[in-house]
């Protein structure tokens, strides 16, 4: 009943996730009403992120250089890192400002009723990283059933090596979401952390 | 803390209506990994939705011709006339297959408070089209104070000329909207609408 181009921009909202008929309906109306100039712009901006935006080369963080700020810094501390599942939850442990360590982002668990397994996740740029100077591993992975296997994976490959696995602990309710824990608590989180 | 052009991409979806920060990083998120052939498509879509459809130079609807399928059909009766305040609501509408006539679209209605008068919508078009064939406009704004009143006011304005002004009816809760109004309640509105 739409004109065809609009259709096809309501089919493409209606593709997102957590976006229903009506807002996608909402949305293309709302960006068919944008003054051209900030609909070019939104629709440059799809393609930048993604054109720009890869994975740095040591933690595997998004980055838009070949490797992240926080692995470039002076000031960061070489003898801690700190996995996590995804980038989203870097960001929150930045923003505890009580983390100067560095980062491996796995971009997923370990998780056999999904077929994913220790190889499809970032854990091979991991291990090539514990020749240096590393001397723990923080787990922050989620407090699922995937993210405590993974962790405990991860436990077991790196105590033979000599280095500290610590688990982050306490406050984060389990089955929640690290990158939706507010600051304190995350912070309480890096403090408790046990050895596994 | 994301790559600049990851956030970049996230205050865009932030500026849509509706969507918040969260809902914002999810939405980057997903583009971000959605297949380039994919991200290419949704950025197009918005550029071309934008430049193919415009408003139809005879009921104002959106369309990608000259003249929409509407104002083309020669099935339609061309006597009446619907005047509804955006597209959406002509798309419900015709979703009640109770309706054969021509559309007008306002793409707006009187509001003095927010400083839309009667040369602001598309009421000089509308007058255009009357010296033809036509015997009754339905004027189907919304049961608001705005719509009310602009349903009045093209009211005087027609009957002068000999048209027949009716007004939607019955049905439709007042305060609520006609696009979201559903088909039945939406067909028994238009049976029981009274002239003003």
């Amino acid at each position: 009943m739409y004109p065809e181009a609009l259709k096809l921009l309501i089919e493409e909202f209606e593709r997102l996730p957590g976006i229903g008929k009506k807002s996608a309906v909402r949305l293309a109306f709302h960006v068919m009403n944008m003054e051209k100039s900030k609909a070019e712009r939104f629709s440059r901006t799809i393609i930048e992120a993604r054109e720009r935006v890869h994975l740095c080369s040591i933690c595997q963080n998004l980055t838009e250089d070949d490797i992240c700020p926080v692995c470039k810094s002076a000031k960061r501390d070489r003898r801690v890192i700190c996995v996590v599942e995804g980038p989203k939850d870097i960001v929150a442990m930045e923003k505890t400002h009580e983390y100067n360590g560095l980062y491996h982002c796995l971009h997923g668990v370990i998780s056999p009723m999904d077929n994913i397994g220790p190889e499809d996740i970032k854990l091979r740029e991991l291990m090539a990283r514990l020749t240096g100077e590393c001397e723990e591993l923080i787990l922050a992975t989620n407090l699922t059933v995937e993210g405590e296997a993974t962790a405990m994976y991860i436990a077991r490959l790196v105590k033979p090596m000599g280095i500290k696995a610590t688990r982050i602990a306490h406050g984060i309710p389990v089955g929640g979401d690290i990158e939706f824990a507010d600051e304190v608590t995350l912070a309480r989180a890096l403090e408790g952390r046990r050895e596994l």
